[in-house]
This record gives C-alpha cells, sequence and structure tokens, in this order.
C-alpha cells in the first residue's frame, strides 16, 4: 500500500542558499505554485495541523505536501490518507532542508500538478530557521504544553515566521500557558506576524488559519506579488 | 540579582570531538565530578524535571547546573532559585554542545566544587544526539504531549540515552498517547534504555529517577567505572 515516494535527499552543492531560494521562488512563481515551509518542535502538531489545513482546502486547491524526516515513513502514511500527493522526503540525519534539497523535494513531487505545495520541515525550531527554503511563506506551530517562554529561547525561530499558529488549546485548562505572555513575546521579536490560536485535534480556530492560506495562495498564484 | 555567570562559547578547535570526549570523561573522574548531559524537545520539561532532581538531591550532592540556550537565560534564573549553583551558556546559534563547548561551560561552573554537574543541551531532538558531550550517562525527556512516536521520528536521540524520561504523565488523561506502545519503540531501538515515567509537576516517579542517579553518581566518584 505504500502509494508515495520514498526520496533520499542529497546534500546541497551550492554556496550560497540565500541567492538558491530567490532562484527557486522564481521557478514557482512561474509555475503557479505557492510553497509554505511549516515548521516546529517535535510533537507540536505539524501533521494533525496539515489534516486540519487538507480538509478545509482540498476543495479549492490542488494540495501535495512533501514530510521531511530523518527516518520513517509515519507522517507520510497519516497524509495519505487524506487523498493529498504526499512524498516523503529522508534527509539523511541532516537537522534542516535549504532551498536545494527543497527543490529535489518538489521535483519528486511534481509541483506542475499542486496549486499548494507544503513541506512539513524537520521538528526543530533551531536549524530550520537558519536556511531559507525558497518558500513563499513561512508558518510554524507553538504548542500549548511547550510553553509561552519559547519566543524567548528560540527567538531566530519566532522571527522568520508570517504564521504562528499556537496549537492544542483545547489543553489549556491543564497547563500554565498564558496567550497574553506568549504573543508579547512573538509580537515583540516580531511585529508583523499573524498569531492564531487553534486546536487542530476539535478544529477550533482552523478556518481562521485556512482562510489566510486560501487568500495568499490565489494572491500568489493569480499573479500579485 | 544576576548572580549566575553568562558566558559565550567558543567553537571548537578540534577535529575529533569522539577523542576529546573521552579525554573531558578522564579529567571529569580525576575531579570526581559526573556529568549528566539533560536533552529533550523544546518545551518537554528539562528545566521543571531538574528543579525537581535538585530537590531530591541537594542534601546529598554538590549540584551544578549548565543551561545552554541559543539566547534568554530564562531557565538559569529559574534553577537559580532552588540554590544550586548555575551557569548559563550561549552557543552563538549552534544547534549543540561538543565536548569542548561543554569543557568550556564546566571550567566556568568550577566543577572541583560539584559532586554532580548537570548540562542542559539545547532543546533539540536531532542535533545534540550526534555530539558526544564527554557525560557519564545520557538522559532525555520525552513528554507526553508530544506523542509515543517519537522514538520512530528521532531513532538516534533514543539510541544514545541510558534514561528515557516519560514527563508530564499527568495530562495523560487528555492525551493519544501509549506508553506501552512507547515502551516498545524505545526499547527495540535501546533494549538497555531505562524508561521512567513522570510527572515533574506533581512529583509523582521523580524519585525512582533521582534514585538511580544517585548510585551512578557514587559509583562513579567512589571510583566504580
Amino acid at each position: 500500500m505504500d502509494t508515495f515516494k520514498v526520496m533520499e535527499l542529497k546534500q546541497s552543492i551550492f554556496d550560497d542558499n540565500d541567492i538558491d531560494a530567490e532562484k527557486l521562488r522564481s521557478e514557482l512563481k512561474e509555475d503557479r505554485t505557492f510553497l509554505l515551509n511549516l515548521m516546529s518542535s517535535p510533537g507540536s502538531g505539524k501533521t494533525t495541523t496539515l489534516k486540519a489545513t487538507i480538509a478545509n482546502l482540498k476543495d479549492k486547491l490542488r494540495i501535495g505536501v512533501m514530510e521531511a524526516d530523518i527516518d520513517s515513513d509515519v507522517d507520510a502514511r497519516t497524509i495519505e490518507e487524506t487523498g493529498a500527493k504526499v512524498i516523503q522526503l529522508h534527509t539523511g540525519g541532516m537537522c534542516h532542508l535549504d532551498a536545494d534539497m527543497t527543490r529535489q523535494g518538489l521535483k519528486g513531487l511534481g509541483t506542475g500538478e499542486v496549486d499548494l505545495a507544503i513541506l512539513e520541515n524537520i521538528g526543530n525550531l533551531v536549524c530550520p530557521a537558519e536556511f531559507d527554503t525558497g518558500a513563499v511563506k513561512n508558518a510554524m506551530i507553538l504548542s500549548v504544553p511547550e510553553g509561552h517562554d519559547k519566543p524567548l529561547k528560540y527567538p531566530l525561530m519566532f522571527s522568520i515566521c508570517d504564521v504562528v499558529l499556537i496549537n492544542k488549546i483545547d489543553v489549556m485548562p491543564y497547563f500554565d500557558f498564558s496567550l497574553e505572555k506568549c504573543r508579547e513575546y512573538v509580537l515583540r521579536l516580531n511585529p508583523n506576524a499573524k498569531i492564531i490560536p487553534i486546536s487542530a485535534r476539535t478544529g477550533e480556530g482552523v478556518s481562521e488559519w485556512t482562510d489566510w492560506l486560501l487568500a495568499e495562495v490565489n494572491k500568489w498564484n493569480g499573479g500579485e506579488a
């Protein structure tokens, strides 16, 4: 039943990832493919959020997902059940993807056939923040059990994201998590960040997120900057 | 009230970290200092677990803590309240510590005066697993909200740890977490791993962990291998 591909990524040969990432964005613009880079800690709910995202958007957009992992194909199997196109990327131990590795994944996925390509990056708040993948927008998930102080400890990640999803708000009563403090810490680093509290499990808040995403995809693919 | 030091670590100049890590362990043996390397994802409860650990052992051992972070001194402030000796280490963006960076931290802490030195490594399940810090034992925390599938996705981390603490068991009823499956996945990778379910917040299970740690410290400092 392995209908999805597993692809072993090669390390990039490019010296300047920033230049290569800009080049990839131009290629995506020509292909009319919007690339979203989704990042978070391990276990903050990237895959569950993706499932909820696909459920809301699958009738409006052709969606393809790249599941990047050190190892395993657990997430790709989960995404496959949604009916979305999916490819599993193995980084061979590397803690992040750069633009060329992302390009390899997009080729494997076949971008000509998707309006929205989503990269589920390696679960890590450090390394993925340092490498532009060529994505049109960066989003991250911080889950309630991780604590509201994470922006103080991983400032680069919170600085480079266009959207910060605060996930698992359904378990808020069982944790000492201050949404107010979290907002304050994020906005201090990144005044333009869009902060959306959600529960991927119950669906609360998810449509605010997918409405934003759909509008951004339509802007990009419709030719706006 | 900043009684703890903040130290900016320099990148190592050694080619072979494995050799340097063995050398550091010999130095620690001579100093009668036990070094524990504590790893986990961001937000799995390393600092809260450390507080509970210090509370149980502070009358039996002289404890020093190294709080490694990309940025901020949030955790060092928390540990300072326990009365334990603490130093904040900044890695300058690096996602892990190697043996030489750990040695710099130990010098800052002053190992002659501690029986047990604990390194709270960068919150990350990927990079810290790849570098021997020179620790006598490696421990990691997986928290219930992260999910029981994490050993499948971050196998190296679970393979190199002597102890896996399953934290936040007090919120088990609110998450789909199977302790049985988690045990099975960990032991498949690492048959000798000691798995201890705890709640650092309520104190449940913590004494099993600190009893094990105390015995290991006494073995090492008493001269046994």
